[in-house]
């Protein structure tokens, strides 16, 4: 109830500071025998790792994650799987300025007025290096999803800024820094972030996030739907302000003949829903987006108070992404991973004996 | 697990079919010495009925709330609270028509792909009549939020299909059938609520959510995030596609620089955060939007398939809303009351012996 | 985290105050297309049934249950199951005259020092009146894994204070009023509590429960093994101070040859385990041992205290059972059948997949 | 769900197998300001520890625990405490030889049965050295509990095999290897043991846990009781075959007129309840037995069969403790401590409020 973890069936429970000996994390409920080792996890690490480019924070961990437990001769037994990443880049005599400092839109403030203590190293606990163990975690579910079920999860910057994308090519994400899929935009993106960084400032971003392969059938209604268990998820990530499923908040100004998705035996027509409805996987693609607010650490100034409420000018000097908005793909995808991990460990529980007499809706007509 | 429970230390678990003998639900872990009376739910109960207007569904449900446990002389006891609404007017004969319908955009085929069964009666337990429970439900955790803390949650129509509200009145919200807080909009929105009936469409909404007199130090990181826990709340209730908080989506194209609330020893200075940093609030007033999509059930045919895979032309006939966001007021506030009831509860355990030396900071510099 | 739910996966919610207006519990994952109707949680009812003989109390209740919800055409839906028992025999004056009073061995004055507040009429929530909800609660549990899954649950009073049974008759149990496996026993036993009742004194009671037909593999170590989530269960059954698995305390004085259930191609030797290893169920009989201490409610005097402190003298007038251990065989059967179904769901979602290469044990050898 | 977490509020993750890198655990919850460091873990740690008698098993674990996160400048912050124990001494060969064979009244079938695959090294995860991190994560309970609440948690072996203890003196507990608080035992004790060693057979025992110093008010009716979740704590532990609060079984041959225990001004006469009411603390001590089953692992052959159900003889020549009771006191009290952590978060988060009109009724009266 302290709130780190996450799930039900398929639960990550973590631990670690920014600047503390380690991070780790217990992934409970994965079914056993799924070939399982360190490097599964660490591909997905290195794509979320900072200091890749000038566009995120120089800080450099090695981000080397241990499977400690719940794997035997390469296989998971179905044991907890305790995971570790040591901290070996720490540098904490960076963070003593603001020791005494409450950063505007950090959690300075709220953790020292819930705690009456922080660990102020470089955001402590409410620092986004705790996502790391979020995407290690992410990474077993993932396999598993795509291994046993066909089912692939993937994510992909939309917006930076002002800059939106205008076409979805997969292939292209993962040949830019920025994680964009229209090769069209890079350069503008290029740009437009070597001008923020000269400025000192940060700018907020738009992910998109697809589970395509999606069996019918995931999602407890009423208050554990799908949607509801994604949009937990992914507000919960550092720096994200809303969530969209589907349409989203386009739903508001269409007419009930717009949004309804029809259907046909050839399949769904349309695609407003977003792969859910009631609560419950259409199998059609769940398509999710996210906003993510600007970096907080800015080397711009801004007026703060201290811990005994006097003003104060506060400079962040450190390293920072000057967009998270940039990284956070592959946490969103596992956030995501690990939702669909649970339901389908859910679904499996409570009606492992549905006859399913209907005939499955392909998601797309004419695919 | 199946999904019927909200909450972790003020949960609601709930009940019942749209066509089935009754609706409930069981409140448990509400403080004891709480004054409480059955007119205390049913006055939010009240403002979510159908009924009321032309522009709600024409069902009639006395919607008449008994409280069967948990309260004795007039007080709460610690004990769980039962609480029941016996359906009266069910028409089931309406339904049957579409028994072997998949209608779009409704909960019918992920039902039988989940379960491999349904109860087809008025949308059964994927029914937005479920929510009547919540607002009950919520009206506990409102008295008490209000009465015991001084938080007071109230909401209102942001937007009705293409019309956004332009200023927000407290005082106009129950003085027209939309909850709509901008008297200058009601004309518009009765005239385009009216068009829409003629032509037999729907339309979406965006609702807001305040909750004002917040404490710091409520929500717990990482996962459970007070917007976490809020976005899963809002994104629970039917028809909802998207949720923000503060700024929401508008962050994507903010600069830090805009989008950081700074802070003076008299107050914050905005509230892009929309009162939660870190997944904790920083006691500035909580702001959220949802968005709703357009009711479903549609007078204008639509192309389905029914339990054979044969397509099939939907119609509904039944008594419907042409816009599920206008009763979605009082339920986006009861979800949101249980959300800030539960994180009450969750901050009291863990951290009741906090010392808190650390001046509290105004909401907003100059109030 | 009140304590009202019970189960994981399987989850029973309950309500309801010896004297309110009704009990009530939602059942939440039962699996869909179970047949049930009322008649299936009466006929257990009717066995824990009060005012049956007169060695229970006379106080009458039709304890009528309802289905409110969950089941549609005679199946179960997959969604939650709404069940209620309106309370017709309240005669709540009868006990206006211990209201200010702590009796000895009673929960009022723990409620009294917990909540600050107490329904003291007839025990309010502390009554076993809420058992009641138990029993019906877990006939659905007992229903599902007898018919789907061929595990029957079955219970019998194994000792009446002095009084222990020999020889167990399954076919015996329901011959008499104290579920007695024991036809020998039956005249002792009667003759026991006829002078029990004339001294107006209590006693203590032993109950066993088997559960026969089980599938290795339910449990989920480390800490929700399948003894230990047994032994919550039965330990949260009202009087209920002790907790044996198989050989229970005699294992104390074992020597590891003695106790160890050796093992042949042709079964089990043995079952001092009581069926469960590693708390994982082995295949043999599920066997639990439970200790009730004598009825707390008393014609004879005794000392205790008031609400302000001071010394009184508790006479119990009402209408109670001399031993509460009676009437515990069916509650105790219906807490076992819950913990089966929830550990049956639970095993179901993590290793679907498991593929059982190793033959199964027989649960006895030459059997 | 999957087993490896317990509590609510106070929750303990662990993971680990008994031949694997490391055993680790996540303490989540814990309050934030209490001073601690390793040294304050370690010295339970060493009560558990085996290699220390010849009575105990000679595998040698330095079992040193780190504290890797939720601990700044000497004081816990309130985020999460990742704990970290080293495996250094695994000799994994000693246990290929049964890598195929199911050794009776061990886990090793009924995880073969669950799981399709076990880490057969050194009983994996089923083994008595996960404990280790329920006595590390029981010490910062147990801290907390005497630190901030005078709460002290003991135990004592009150029996070993044949052998009862007749004397409780909590000082000599320490100055022998069998955590006896009976000095005239000892010796009968040490001779009982040698000899049994000299057979290869091994025995049972009897432990008692005790709390003092406790509050009235803990607990959750009516499914978490104190009693009931301090049941499932103590069954929860290897080898416990039985679980008794107070009285226990010896309440089935009381009268009710012996048993209750009955109240003066000056405090309660007896304590045949143990310290619970309704499932609530009354405030006299808690005081809970339990019984550990013989060491499975035994010189004297065995009959089982292997994984193809054939017939084999086990004989186990590893480093195993003949009484695995004796090193169970530490186990037994870190489990008591965390259900009274866990209530005590618990008791707060809903009735932080209640006012306390009602005299404390001291726990034994003329002390």
């Amino acid at each position: 109830m302290a709130g780190n973890t996450f799930g039900k069936l398929f639960t990550v429970t973590s631990f670690g500071e920014s600047h503390g000996a380690a991070l780790g994390c217990i992934v409970d409920g994965c079914p056993p025998g799924l070939p399982l080792d360190a490097a599964d996890l660490q591909a997905d690490l290195d794509r979320r790792k900072p200091g890749q480019s000038r566009y995120t924070t120089q800080r450099r961990e090695a981000d080397q994650v241990k499977i400690l437990s719940g794997v035997f001769e390469g296989k998971t037994t179905g044991t907890p799987i305790g995971l570790l990443i040591e901290n070996t880049d720490q540098r904490s005599k960076d963070y003593s300025a603001i020791k005494d400092q409450f950063r505007p839109a950090h959690a300075d403030y709220t953790y020292m007025q819930k705690y009456g203590v922080r660990d102020y190293r470089g955001g402590g606990r409410s620092s986004a290096r705790e996502t790391a163990m979020r995407v290690a975690a992410g990474a077993i579910a993932k396999k598993y999803l795509h291994r046993q079920l066909g089912i692939q999860v993937r994510g992909y910057l939309s917006q930076l800024g002002p800059i939106a994308v205008e076409t979805v090519d997969w292939d292209e994400v993962s040949n830019n820094p920025f994680f964009c899929p229209d090769a069209g935009k890079v350069a503008a993106m290029e740009a437009f972030m070597k001008d923020l960084n000269k400025q000192g400032d940060s700018v907020g971003a738009k992910i998109t996030v697809v589970a395509s392969g999606m069996p019918p059938g995931l999602g407890e209604p009423v208050f554990d739907r799908l949607d509801a268990d994604i949009a937990h998820a992914l507000m919960s990530i550092n720096a994200v302000k809303g969530v969209e499923i589907g349409a989203g908040f386009e739903s508001v100004a269409q007419l009930g003949t717009q949004h309804r998705d029809e259907i046909t035996p050839q399949g769904f027509l349309s695609n407003h829903a977003g792969g859910v409805l009631g609560g419950i996987s259409t199998g059609q693609d769940l398509v999710a987006n996210l906003a993510l607010k600007p970096t907080s650490s800015l080397r711009i100034p801004g007026r703060s108070v201290d811990v005994r409420g006097q003003p104060v000018e506060v400079v962040t000097t450190g390293r920072h992404d000057p967009c998270v908005g940039i990284r956070a793909t592959p946490i969103a995808e596992a956030m995501l991973a690990l939702v669909l991990m649970d339901h389908v460990l859910r679904q499996r529980g409570q009606n492992a004996e549905v006859q399913h007499q209907v005939p499955v809706i392909p998601p797309e007509a004419g695919t």
